[in-house]
């Protein structure tokens, strides 16, 4: 007896992919990334003309990469703490995502291939069989920015059933060059959520994940501008579609906490730029501030926070600036610290070792999330 | 006056990117894909060593590029319909992903670039400025197939305040090599819906796309498998998690109707087969069965449908079998539907031009949902 669904699965297999090409330089069967049990882990890449293949990888500076008789360009890494890391392959320039991985990161810019090291369920950014909270994606059109565009809500395990129940919200950001869903595939942010509140360690809350630019034009470049008029007007969109828009979405569509102790703001890199000048100069709204490795320079912060002093202690709960110890941006980290602590500002100083990548980012969200709503 | 925000966005959109590497290679700036006003579109791919690059298409064969003087390959195709298209190059027999574009679909077995050559907003694919739903990514540990897995839900604008309201449900299944986002990614369901409903052309409803594969192996490779034993155990698998575990899951979180006329099954090449044989086996559960380019060829219809007959037109409010005349497929359904009316059931035969593609799909799609909970 043949059966339908049998029979034909893979039929619709090969049916559903283009054709494969006829090519004369029939390419050999490579695998890649292959994570080894003792932790070290061997990138391949196919290439007969490429001059140069090199590793660009989240976690140091590119390495080239050794070209076999086959063709097949290698490297098989040291042993590598559990995490997830980002990488790319840039052959003869050409910065390419790993052919033979379909887990890529969300970014703007480029694309990057990720590859998991998986470690032991307790770190809290391995998936597991723990309850899961759900991620929610919505679109919306933004006067305030002039876009259409988008952003992902966490809401914890259980919420759907605990239908008495408010939460408490944090707004979390992420870095240059990224989008929206950032947070939730290279950050992991809901596992990350849902194995902190399935320990007991962080309270169950719900986790707002906006796109982070306000202008147009910052959103196709990644940020990036040397235009002061794009910038301003960036930075006033940004936090007016945070205020104006998201904000009361979420405080209308979602059972949220809407006291300002209920209220977070944190960010990775352009994000925890972007959470310390609105947190700081919103404080009827925030009462918890988070800075993961923040993009902090030379500036005059007089002039950013120019109501800052000693009596914002009495309003912050919490004022978080983490950054890695080999991160280029850990000077303006100390800079800021430095001059908060001039004006009479607590705040806690985390220095981590690590450089500016997800591996410190996952982690400073891992540590910060615990110490929200006490 | 300097301004953190202002002057840190670029630095810190450079700090969040490795570090290019200083190549001997320097690749010159290419743009790809380029859309042009009248609908042609130009691919670039910068390769100096490459010997042959194809450009795979999902709306045909592949096709050859051209080299230039300075490496560059290129092709720049007919005036193509208003559409979102897939397609990869294949440089000496490796199959890539268009470094220069960040549209990927989302699939499991290669990488796939997309370019979106847009048309008014009238196109149902289209996201514009009107209403728009959301959507929700579920995970959970399922005992029916042993493994974590995810699905997502689709909820019509309006959905959040008119809490009064209980919505139908369609069930919608994606082809096989693919996995659970591929209907809001490639498929723009959301958007198709959205716009429908915007339109007053389809009821709100809320739209259901599960993870299409019933057994952990068959989530490995895509669907394919030449073992009896594990093609059974995902049929089963997929039933199993759907009726136990994932319709129990939406109704119990979700606000809709329950009864059997209030939902709707239906999906794509691997995911029409499983449609079709969950569906046409489960009329007291389902009224409305669709299936978009099935995966249908030549087999025993008797044995999987072993109870259906004219008495079953009392159960169906809409037995809708579509395919692409340029599909592969053609034959397989043509075959299904001469079967179905032998034995009297009341079958809505569609062929519309187009091969075994997303441009047929989410034609389908559109078609379909119309004609639902009517």
């Amino acid at each position: 007896m043949k059966c339908l669904v049998s029979l034909l699965w893979f039929a619709a297999a090969l049916a559903a992919q283009p054709t494969p090409a006829s090519s004369p330089a029939a390419a050999p069967s490579v695998i890649s990334p292959e994570v080894h049990p003792d932790r070290t882990v061997t990138f391949r890449f196919y290439s007969p003309g490429a001059k140069e293949v090199l590793l660009t990888r989240e976690w140091g500076p590119p390495v080239p990469m050794q070209r076999d008789g086959q063709n097949i360009w290698s490297l098989t890494t040291e042993p590598l703490e559990p995490d997830y890391y980002g990488y790319s392959f840039v052959a003869d320039g050409v910065g390419l995502a790993d052919p033979k991985n379909l887990e890529t990161k969300t970014e703007l810019l480029r694309l990057y291939s990720m590859v998991h090291v998986p470690g032991p369920a307790s770190l809290p950014w391995e998936s597991g069989s723990r309850p899961h909270g759900a991620v929610h994606h919505h679109f919306y059109s933004s006067p305030a920015v002039g876009d259409n565009r988008d952003y992902f809500v966490y809401t914890p395990p259980g919420y759907e059933t605990l239908t008495g129940q408010r939460y408490p919200v944090l707004y979390l950001f992420h870095g240059a060059g990224e989008i929206a869903p950032a947070w939730t595939t290279q950050g992991r942010a809901n596992f990350i959520l849902d194995n902190l509140i399935a320990q007991g360690k962080a309270k169950p809350m719900i986790v707002v994940m906006p796109l982070g630019y306000g202008a147009p034009e910052l959103a196709a470049s990644g940020g990036a501008t040397r235009d002061p008029a794009v910038r301003d007007r960036g930075r006033k969109g940004f936090r007016e579609a945070l205020f104006n828009e998201i904000i009361p979405q979420v405080e209308q569509n979602y059972r949220v906490l809407t006291d300002r102790r209920s209220r977070a703001i944190a960010g990775l890199s352009m994000g925890g730029t972007q959470s310390l000048y609105t947190g700081l100069n919103a404080l009827d709204r925030f009462a918890w501030i988070g800075a993961f490795s923040a993009g902090l320079g030379t500036q005059d912060y007089a002039a950013d926070f120019p109501k800052l002093d000693q009596s914002a202690n009495r309003q912050i709960d919490l004022l978080w600036v983490a950054c890695g110890t080999e991160d280029t941006l850990i000077a303006g980290n100390r800079q800021l610290r430095e001059w908060l602590k001039s004006r009479g500002v607590r705040v806690t100083e985390i220095e981590t070792p690590g450089i500016h990548s997800w591996m410190v980012f996952r982690r400073s969200l891992a540590a910060f999330a615990p110490l929200l709503f006490r």
